[in-house]
């Protein structure tokens, strides 16, 4: 069979052109993160990374890495907070589709991967950030990147800020891969970048045991004798992939990803007969703050009403946004409420009353009054029994003019990217149909199914694709 | 490889016990069509079904087939319609991933595909069941069973009934496949109950030319010169299944399905390279009707909000109260417009006023009366410009006491079953990740993936079940 990406036989390579004991694909937070690992304890690692040079969509990200349970930057800063707390904020935030297995083992064993990243020497400032929830602007290493002080959460988990972001002046993701691949060329790892890799590589038993490369028009037949850890990202970059998986994503307007995330690993998964699972979902980031005096202001959908408290994080927003309102949702503000936000966002009507307003949102008559109406009425005693929107964010919309900020995907920005991929166990080892690991096959990253799905909070994604990197070449080097 | 349900190769079989040109794994609806199409024009045909007798989900249901475009039943009943009409309406309410390749062949090809199930002998009664959408309790034969005359379908495509339904009391799926599994019997198929197909068979160029199959402690190798249909249904009685891609479903209380829904017939096909899509998806109903004036209360979520126009199809209004109100529901009426639907649901609570019955159903404070105030004030005019609920549902409710009936999932009754399944084309081909056919390889019925992603329709999957089957069978013989 010809198909892209198929699965070849052991009996049909000629002959081994390299051998080591792990092929690692593609070179972002998961692939250095499973070569350093591999390495530290003696492992032999090959990195294939078909770019240039390493860094993927982890150096492109703002580097957020969501960390928990009491990590020495928590304490530093002054937050308590508990594997258990961790855990339980994480189950209720991670989407109906999280595996709690594995969110059990990432919470035990954050702290720990905190420390490892100390050890590749990124550098987290001991500053809590406290303006708004999501990249801080400056230097600050740690700040609230989910909807931890959100309702419902704050009742679930007592919270705590988990985002660690290295320490630097704006998006931190390009300082964190340096810092990864620095390790990575520092260790005896061998990195070999342009090489695209084609094939897996089975054994009659069904082993997965090396890779087919293409590299400067050869093909290169490398032996792995450990395993194989596909790390070569999601799928947002291949349009025909998202419109049979997840139609819904290409309204999204700004797509979070190097070219590579084009789906090749998780394709290269499934022809050797690993499940993808989730590839409906995404991470849909729907930026209102800063400032965060913007939640002030309530979200309607195109019936006028609210659909969620506001105050919850941009990831879960740009969810509710995007499925459960079409994409059709304004900010409503009045005069004394009014700013603008950082984020590009267009005052899309105003009116000197509600009524005025409604009839330029072309919204439905008497809808957003009713709305208003009921909102303001508990806002005189900043109450939200609604939504519950924390008190802080909850003051009544009365004075002229009112205005809408513009939040529909047509016109404005939603950050997406994909959260499927390849089901794994605690292991990283990459499951049949059947849950059963396929010998010899990894995945991490975000070529594999996030811990968030949906219910994306910033950082699982490096940080579920690190940790679990590390273990699966751990697992592949002691199994 | 010991996978369950695992690709066999040719050079693995020793020897084949029976030849055929095609095997149809499973009799359903979409099965005994293969089989009759298959036969019709000379084919040899082994069916496989895994249960004493066939029949499998579609003998379970309601037997409502969706089929337009102006067939002679529409027109005996006095309905206009066009395959165009039809396909307007299709698209649009099909959901993000339905194929319009699919829906345009399906479309165009109604008309024949009714007179197909003349040619069964399937009989329908030229009467049209005019007091509800769904599936009519008596013997008419044409009934509307989607949401065509519903916003915002009624503006896109000019309605017409489209639900054809055999004649029959009460459920039409016993009779309908008494009348398919009668032709196939009459047919010179060969019908091989209690047998279990357990792999597929490849030859070494990927092309699939056989089952292995288990029928009383023995494995049979089966040859299909022609090719293998799978159209063994989908895997609404799979948990595992369940719980890893729509996870979601598990709490609706009513699973609709077969024994054999188990997700066998996809295993087979995902076993051999084929891509499975939209696993996520299922059909939703949430069954408000009969009668028809319940529609005048207002369905409203935790919130207290309305979410939808109340007189959508039941298949609609159960995609919205799962996915976009979390299956918390509950249908508010007044006095005067107070009735019991024919389907269960409990008076959940009841007051003496609006601000009684919104404490008493734990809402909001002021969020239903909120509600009620916009919902009343318009509807004083019998208009509903916030959900456009057509008008002869549209009336003020003021009337003392006011009561909520139950529409949670937890409470109430909601049918599913699952619409993922494999990828195919036009020709009803499996297709595989690069959207090339697998050679020698089908796939009908909820096996496939369905034509309605979600925004299902009742009959839709009777529907695409049996034209995609015979247009499967058809392609086998003469490709």
């Amino acid at each position: 069979m010809s198909e892209e990406f198929s699965l070849v036989t052991e009996a049909s390579v000629a002959n081994w052109q390299h051998s080591t004991d792990i092929v690692v694909v593609g070179l972002g937070c998961a692939g250095a993160a499973a070569a350093i690992e591999a390495t530290n304890v003696g492992g032999q690692v090959i990195v294939l990374e078909r770019a240039s040079s390493g860094g993927g969509t982890s150096a492109l990200s703002g580097g957020v890495i969501y960390l928990g349970g009491g990590t020495p930057l928590q304490k530093a800063c002054g937050f308590e907070d508990s594997p258990d707390e961790m855990y339980k904020y994480m189950v209720a935030s991670c989407g109906d589709k999280a595996d709690p297995e594995r969110i059990r083992a990432y919470c035990d064993g954050s702290v720990e991967h905190y420390r490892w990243f100390l050890d590749q020497d990124v550098p987290f400032k001991p500053v809590f950030y406290p303006h708004y929830s999501g990249e801080p602007p400056n230097e600050d290493g740690l700040v609230f990147s989910g909807s931890e002080n959100a309702h419902p959460f704050n009742q679930l988990a007592i919270p705590a800020p988990r985002g660690h972001v290295p320490q630097t002046e704006g998006q931190a993701g390009g300082l964190l891969m340096r810092k990864l691949i620095g390790a990575v060329k520092a260790s005896h790892a061998e990195i070999q970048t342009d090489t695209r890799v084609e094939h897996l590589i089975a054994s009659s038993d069904g082993r997965i045991i090396g890779v087919m490369a293409r590299c400067a028009g050869e093909t290169h037949t490398i032996r792995a004798s450990r395993g194989v850890i596909l790390s070569a990202g999601g799928f947002i970059n291949n349009k025909a992939m998202l419109q049979t998986h997840a139609p819904l994503l290409r309204k999204c307007k700004f797509r979070v990803g190097a070219e590579g995330d084009d789906g090749s690993g998780i394709r290269l998964g499934t022809a050797a007969g690993a499940l993808a699972i989730g590839l409906e979902m995404g991470s849909i980031s729907l930026p209102i703050i800063p400032p965060k005096s913007v939640l002030r202001g309530i979200m309607v959908n195109a019936q006028g009403q609210r659909f969620i408290n506001e105050d919850v994080y941009y990831g879960r927003l740009g969810e509710y946004a995007l499925y459960r309102a079409d994409g059709r949702a304004f900010l409503i503000l009045d005069e004394r409420t009014f700013v603008r936000p950082e984020v590009p966002r267009e005052v899309v009507a105003v009116g000197e009353t509600i009524e005025e307003l409604e009839r330029e949102l072309g919204l439905p008559r008497g809808s957003l009054e009713a709305t208003l109406t009921l909102y303001n009425q508990h806002a005189q005693k900043s109450e939200d029994p609604v939504f519950n929107k924390a008190s802080e964010y909850v003051t009544p919309l009365l004075h002229p003019p009112f205005g809408a900020l513009d939040c529909t995907t047509e016109n404005s920005l939603y950050a997406v990217f994909t959260l499927g991929g390849l089901k794994t166990n605690v292991h990283g080892q990459a499951l049949n149909a059947d849950d059963v690991p396929i010998p010899g096959l990894y995945a991490a990253g975000r070529t594999s199914a996030s811990l968030a799905a949906p219910g994306y909070s910033s950082g699982i994604s490096i940080g579920d694709a690190t940790f679990f990197a590390r273990r699966a070449a751990s697992h592949a080097l002691n199994s």
